[in-house]
């Protein structure tokens, strides 16, 4: 499927607003791949479908979850976690798209996971800060994406928990587990997080 | 062995300051269990047992938990985590205390778990609350804790994964589960963390 399609696909799961996100998310991960070393022909495409099915209805997701055999400990998290595993299943399905390392980036861009790619990095972190993101601490990652993936990324994890732990959520273990592996590699890096 | 003997024992594992702590912590144990229908005896036991091997030198604790078959994943975490599982098997060995249910909550007090018993949670929460401890968030546990065993616990871990985060550390992974389940049972009884 030629981009131009592509993009019309994504546009008709999702509000106009949503889109600009993606469309951000998209830009922002061309930028990281070129700046890392990563492949930005991956960062497009996994950027263009990370929110393939953000706006799906929570019932239509919760089905897919139950019939398709994604992980069901989801159902017991957030649905904010749904959506990434239930895209990355779609855009098979759908799309046609059969790039296993594409296909882990959408699923994992929510939640990251141990041994995290550097495709599945520069996915998520471009998710935490493309241009129209606001929340507390956004300029930091921004900062930190100048110089260090990991560290930025680190950071986005760290406001993802926060907010759980302001809103007396349940926090999934594999944020906490991805950003163990980025805080050992950091560390072994010989480079210091901000206190 | 009888109270005195085993407070003498206690006493020899760590300076005068750390007994402080503890004998805080005995009494603040000793009151929750009263306050949530806890058993007060085993709760004073645990309490003066739970920093049994805190002050021990990291060394001698790295070598049980080696030797010993003591859960090996805690090497890659934090050693302030190692002292409550060598303290759990130190007490065992040393003071031959058998009852599984105390050595839990000494060998769960730092990290908590899943499925925490009343006493894990007592210990747990006595240990952040009692009168000597001074930390950012101190006081809102001990206000919680007027009426609230499990939203006070949520508040304690709260604030152990905030500063992990804010001091660029691993979080292990076993207190965002035991996070997790006291945040379910908040949800399913129907109260609201305040947020």
């Amino acid at each position: 499927m030629d981009r131009e399609l592509l993009i019309e696909a994504v546009k008709r799961q999702m509000p106009e607003k949503r889109y600009r996100h993606v469309a951000g998310v998209v830009d922002t991960a061309f930028m990281l791949a070129q700046r890392f070393g990563g492949d930005p022909d991956k960062a497009w495409l996994a950027a263009l479908l990370h929110d393939y099915a953000k706006a799906w209805p929570t019932d239509r997701m919760e089905r897919i979850i139950r019939e398709q055999g994604l992980p069901p400990e989801l159902l017991a998290y957030d649905k904010e976690l749904w959506h990434a595993h239930v895209g990355a299943w779609a855009v098979r399905e759908e799309l046609g798209i059969a790039d296993e390392e594409v296909l882990d980036a959408v699923r994992y861009h929510t939640s990251g996971r141990e041994n995290m790619t550097l495709l599945d990095r520069i996915v998520c972190l471009a998710d935490y800060m493309e241009p129209s993101r606001a929340f507390p601490g956004v300029e930091r990652i921004r900062a930190l994406a100048e110089t260090s993936l990991n560290e930025a990324l680190v950071a986005g994890f760290d406001s993802t928990i926060v907010h759980l732990l302001e809103k007396g959520k349940t926090v999934f273990p594999l944020t906490v587990l991805a950003r163990n592996d980025l805080v050992r590699e950091i560390r072994a890096a010989g480079t210091t997080i901000e206190s």
